[in-house]
C-alpha cells in the first residue's frame, strides 16, 4: 500500500508530518510518500493553484500510488478540483482519495467522476488531541479495510460533506448526483443562523431531495449567537429536513476532531 | 405616499424606530406605519415565522399602503420569503419593497414574482452614525423618487445583493433571473476565504454568468486571515469575474453602511 500525501487547500504543518512519519514507520505495514508540495505557501494556500493542482495529477497519474492522501482542509481545493477531474488518466480510477472538510470539493468533482472518494481524518488531524487514534483509524482502513473504522451507522450508499462546503458546491460543475445516498453532514465554526441559513439552501435543492435521509455529525465550535438562536443544531438540521421531506436519520459519527469515522462513498 | 415597515429578518430597535418617527414628523411628507410586529421576539427572529409572514402579508394586501419598508436584516426572511411572494393580492403589484442585506431573500422572491424590489438604506439604520442621512436618502427616494439618493453608475437593470445571501438563494425557488442586468455586489463580516469560496459558488451559475457586469460595493470588517489571504476584496472579485468570463464594472456605492444608495431593481 503506497499513499501519496499532497495538500490541494493549506500547507501542511511540519510537525504533523513528522509524527505521520514517526507512526508509519512504527507501523511498517504501508508506504509514505509526503509530497513537498504539502510544505508550500502562497498566502492562504499550499503553494499557487498551479502547484497544488501539478502535485494532485502528478500522484493521481502514478500507477504505484494506492491511495491519495489530502494533507489537510483549511480552503482552497475549489480553486482547482474541476481541473483536477477532467482528462482523467487511467492510473487515477485505481484509487482511492481520502480527507474531509475542504477536501468535499475534490470528493465531489472525483466522485461524479467516477472515482472512489473517502471521508476521513487526515495528517493535520496529528495535531489534534488523540489525533495519533484518528491517523491511525484513516491508516488502518487503508491499509487493511478494518471494519473499526468505519462509522457505524453505514448500511448503504453514503457521502458525507462539512455542510458549508457542500452549500458551497451546489450549482457548480462538481456536484454529484445525490440519489439514494444517506448524506452524512457535520460542520465546525458556523452561528446557528448560519447554519439555518445553510440547511435552507441544501434543503432546496431537488437534487439533495432525492437522498434516502439526512444524519447529522458533530457541529462544533459553535459562535454564540446574539440573541440566543433559539433552537440547537439537530432543532436546525431536523427542521429542515421536516420543511423539504427528507428523512432525517439522525446522528452520524463525524466531526472536526479526532473521533471522525470514515465514509467510503456509495 | 403611506410607508409601512416590518420585519420580516430580526427585531426592530425601539430607539431607531423613535427616531424614525421624529425624522417623518419633521419631514412632514408622508405616513409612517411602523407595524407592532417589528418589536416582537421570538429567538433570533422578529416573532415566529407565522407572525412575521402574517404582518408581511398583510401590508402587502393593503392597498393604502404605497411601501413596504423592511425594519432591519439580520437573518430570517428566507424561512418566509417562498410564502410571502405566492398567491399574490393585487395590491401588492402596486407597491414598492424597500431595504438590504438579508432582505435579499425577499428581493429575489418579489422579483421573479414581478413585484418592484429596491435596495436601500432601512429604518435601524438609525443607529448608525450618521444614519439620518442614510435613512433620510430613503425617505428622499420613496417619497420624490430623488435623483441623488440613487447609486450613481446606474445606467441600465439592476439589482443589488449581498453577496452571502445571493449565494445562499441560487437554486432555491426565490432565485430570480439575472440576464442582462449589471449586479451590484458587497458583504460585511466575512473571512478572505469566505469571499473567494462565495465568489466561486456565485460565478459557476449559469444564471448569474448571464448578467451584464458585476459591480463591487463595500466590503468592510473583513476579520483578519490567517494567514494573510494574499489578495484583496476586489483582487477576489475581479479574478472570479475573470476565470468565468463575466464582465466587471469596477466599484458600486452600496455597503453596509451610512452612505449605502438606493438601487432599484430592473
Amino acid at each position: 500500500m503506497r499513499i501519496a500525501v499532497v495538500a490541494p487547500s493549506c500547507t501542511l504543518d511540519r510537525a504533523a508530518a513528522a509524527r505521520l512519519e514517526a507512526m508509519v514507520v512504527e507501523r511498517g505495514d504501508c508506504d509514505l510518500r509526503i509530497h513537498p508540495q504539502c510544505f508550500l505557501s502562497d498566502g492562504h494556500f499550499a503553494g499557487p493553484d498551479t502547484e497544488r493542482l501539478r502535485a494532485l495529477r502528478e500522484v493521481m497519474a502514478d500507477p504505484a500510488v494506492d491511495a491519495v492522501w489530502f494533507a489537510r482542509g483549511g480552503y482552497g481545493s475549489n480553486r482547482i478540483a474541476e481541473a483536477a477531474a477532467s482528462d482523467l488518466p487511467e492510473a487515477a480510477r485505481a484509487k482511492t482519495y481520502l480527507g474531509y472538510s475542504d477536501a468535499g470539493f475534490l470528493h465531489a468533482g472525483f466522485d461524479k467522476a467516477g472515482l472512489k472518494a473517502v471521508w476521513g481524518p487526515m495528517p493535520q488531524d496529528l495535531l489534534r488531541a488523540d489525533g495519533e487514534a484518528a491517523a491511525g483509524r484513516a491508516l488502518d482502513w487503508l491499509v487493511s479495510g478494518s471494519p473499526q473504522a468505519l462509522e457505524p451507522g453505514l448500511d448503504g450508499p453514503a457521502m458525507a460533506f462539512n455542510l458549508t462546503v457542500l452549500s458551497n458546491l451546489l450549482g457548480t460543475p462538481l456536484e454529484p448526483d445525490f440519489s439514494g445516498v444517506d448524506l452524512l453532514l457535520e460542520d465546525v465554526g458556523e452561528h446557528h443562523y448560519r447554519l439555518d441559513r445553510t440547511m435552507f439552501h441544501l434543503t432546496a435543492s431537488p437534487n439533495i431531495r432525492r437522498v434516502r435521509q439526512i444524519r447529522l455529525g458533530r457541529v462544533s465550535e459553535i459562535p454564540a449567537n446574539q440573541p440566543e438562536f433559539g433552537a440547537g443544531d439537530h432543532d436546525i438540521v431536523r427542521d429542515w429536513c421536516r420543511r423539504s421531506r427528507i428523512a432525517f436519520g439522525g446522528i452520524a459519527d463525524i466531526g472536526h476532531d479526532s473521533a471522525n469515522k470514515v465514509v467510503p462513498f456509495r
